[in-house]
């Protein structure tokens, strides 16, 4: 099956009459959600050491970096709003697999700021975009995955890829060889979690999937079969394929509606066993100094991907779900603060680490979890955390989103500009110039 | 085994003083055959469309493209050098792995323009990267390759990264997170062969390394493992890694002293037949009219990889032995105007391809070959090439190396300039700015 062709001519006809408006509303809801991540780490170490590396090298500053004053070439723009977007692990996530707006919406944001396009384009493009990462992702997915690939960088691209193809209005032929040269860039390793790399990967897919588009667009030749072949993505890069997962439901399934965002900032199978402590301690008003010991089951992959008992940075805490269920009581809250270093080295919540222990089921699903909470008093207290608050059973609303967005801009921004901001996410589709969004995120040098 | 460490601390404690003169000459010898190829591919079609896609955004003129009157940073100079250098599959080659230049040399040679530095300082970092990338890839070699892996695009990345950390002066622990930045943006497919794609690898590699020794030297932060971690480049590559292969010899052994170069603009098994046939029609002064029949006896990886008996273009000839020795036969040589269109429709050597017959021998090696030729008039002429012109058993010469710059250059840059290139690679190493090489074989506009 030419799964290649078929998704690259599913992506050249697509219209946006075609687009149904509940998928136009989960877009410009991603949009909100990526804008706060990115503006909220524009401050980080991670943003400026990467500005300090590649500003002397960059292009005429045709886009804007989010939060900052500086402005850069679309390609630089791309990699840094995409790294950004990831810096707190705070960003969307598919209910099945990847990360799906920090590859794809830098590098529609930034083309939106080059080249004159509307809201509706912009929207348009971001809906096809994650279509494409999260199929040619699903397609491989879980062997892929658990082989030690970071889906969100090696199948991010595609959707950068397929996002600026169709802005560039790319025909059949040439939106496969878009996509034909994001595979052969795919990468991005898991071995990277826990340091500054992990954010480098939508930021590389985001450029990378650009400059895919754009060296298409100008006749650079690449297979028109990257996906299915032999040698190509999914042989290589994994030892599942099913491409019917790509082309099965094009134009009436849409993957966005899949989309979930984060109340906490980190890893998704985390959540329910901070939303099972904060519920717990909360209700019973339970000070950490009353706690004796903090049980959860949880699912295998909890303790594979957070199971480090003894954190030393706010990012290694992120990946520790003994820190984030400590910080979470001690604080009452799971956002970017409670994973800073200061809160990790905090001697209340190191102290209450130590009491924390995991046991694994099998049989727990990765946004649920059992909470056993024994205090000093002899009593206990258990919880069952079917679906973790940002689940598809459980979403975040609108004005939770928009609450987000403020709680992680307003240090940053002023509240006019914030409220601009949330302003043009939510009408964004009908926007006649879709570059106004990104230039409503910068700031004054 | 704490590879990466270990590999980043010889690199940072690598003095120019340890390097043998003669792993330093044949360092000159892979700069003047880089150029070479180039220079050669600089007006190929790959090359305008690269440029035309990158152009609008790249930043200061910092950096020369070679053969060109272009100037760009230095990312995308890497970037675009890198794959000029690989256009003709004219590069140099390993003797077990990857086409070690191309994926450093354009990184370096950028850095050169961009901060003043010494040949040595240029040839020191030079050497040390394929030292980095050969390992690297060596250690997973050759399941990395057979799993479809272009391996000098995966391998690459760290040999531009550890040459360009070099060149900065990063320390033990920057230089591991150089390597983990490399290896976590390591990636190319071998289903891209026969499409452009195929020289975006080295151009990537060459960029996407250069890039990493940037951010580390800026305090972005990788993992310390990323060859070795269970989650790292080589597991999730490869099902065969063995570290020795990176840690065993660093400073005894230098792998560049492995480097082949060709002769001839085609895959190397094919290498030996042709030097039979040139040498034999050369020294019996054998016409192709003259010729009744030609039999070689060849390796059957010769059948598999260039067993087309009937091409139809240039880049398809590449992959005939068939049309190779004809079109050697013809001409005294089989340079790169040996594999255009037009002479793999020259009906002198299309009629004489089909007098050519192949038979398979497992006993002989892939770079030797049997060539038994029967004229018209009844004489028969046999000639056993042990082994290929090119080859370490039997290396081209310098002067050899001198007259493949000379024929690859010759269309595009006046004599003067081709023996001011030629000179500056000889005395390389003595340059008190290494910027001149590059600066040398840039054109007018």
């Amino acid at each position: 099956m030419d799964v290649t062709r078929i998704l690259a001519r599913y992506l050249v006809n697509s219209s946006w009459a075609d687009i149904p408006e509940r998928v136009r509303h989960e877009a410009a809801r991603a949009l909100l959600n990526f804008m706060g991540c990115a503006i909220g780490a524009s401050r980080h170490e991670t943003v400026d050491n990467t500005l300090a590396a590649i500003k002397p090298f960059a292009g005429p500053p045709q886009a804007s970096v989010l939060g900052r004053p500086e402005r850069l070439d679309i390609l630089n723009a791309a990699l840094v709003n995409g790294i950004s977007a990831h810096v707190f692990d705070f960003d969307d996530t598919h209910a099945r697999a990847i990360h799906p707006s920090a590859p794809v919406l830098p590098a529609l944001l930034a083309f939106a700021e080059w080249r004159k396009i509307t809201g509706a384009e912009l929207i348009h493009a971001f809906v096809l975009g994650v279509e494409a990462e999260e199929r040619v992702g699903l397609s491989v997915f879980p062997e892929h995955y658990e082989a030690g690939w970071h889906i969100t960088g090696t199948a991010g691209v595609f959707g950068s890829a397929a996002g600026a193809g169709k802005l560039l209005g790319l025909d059949e032929q040439k939106m496969a060889w878009a996509l034909g040269i994001a595979a052969t860039q795919s990468s991005g390793l898991q071995e990277m979690f826990g340091s500054m790399c992990k954010s480098l990967h939508p930021g590389r897919a985001a450029q990378g999937g650009l400059t895919a588009a754009l060296l298409a667009a100008n006749g650079f030749t690449s297979s028109e079969r990257a996906i299915e072949a032999p040698r190509g993505f999914a042989r290589v890069l994994s030892t599942k394929f099913d491409p019917k997962v790509i082309t099965e439901g094009l134009g009436s399934r849409y993957e966005l509606m899949s989309n979930m965002y984060k109340p906490y900032a980190c890893g998704l199978v985390v959540h329910a066993a901070i939303d099972g402590c904060i519920e717990l301690s909360r209700e019973n008003s339970l000070a950490p100094e009353a706690i004796e010991a903090i049980e959860l089951t949880v699912s295998p992959l909890v303790t594979r991907l957070t199971g480090n008992p003894d954190p030393q940075t706010g990012l290694e805490g992120k990946f520790s779900v003994y820190h984030a269920v400590c910080a979470a009581i001690v604080h009452g809250a799971a956002g970017e603060a409670q994973f800073s270093d200061a809160c990790v080295r905090d001697p209340r919540v190191a102290a209450l680490r130590k009491r924390v222990s995991l046991r694994e089921d099998a049989a727990i699903g990765r946004t649920e979890a059992r909470v056993n909470i024994r205090a000093r008093d002899g009593r206990t207290f258990a919880r069952h955390v079917e679906h973790a608050l940002g689940t598809l059973a459980r979403p975040m609303s609108d004005a939770d989103l928009e609450a987000k967005f403020t709680a992680l801009a307003q240090e940053l921004l002023p509240a006019a500009q914030i409220a601009e901001i949330i302003g043009l996410c939510w009408k964004v589709a009908g926007l006649e110039d879709a570059g106004a969004v990104a230039r409503a995120a910068a700031t004054r040098a």
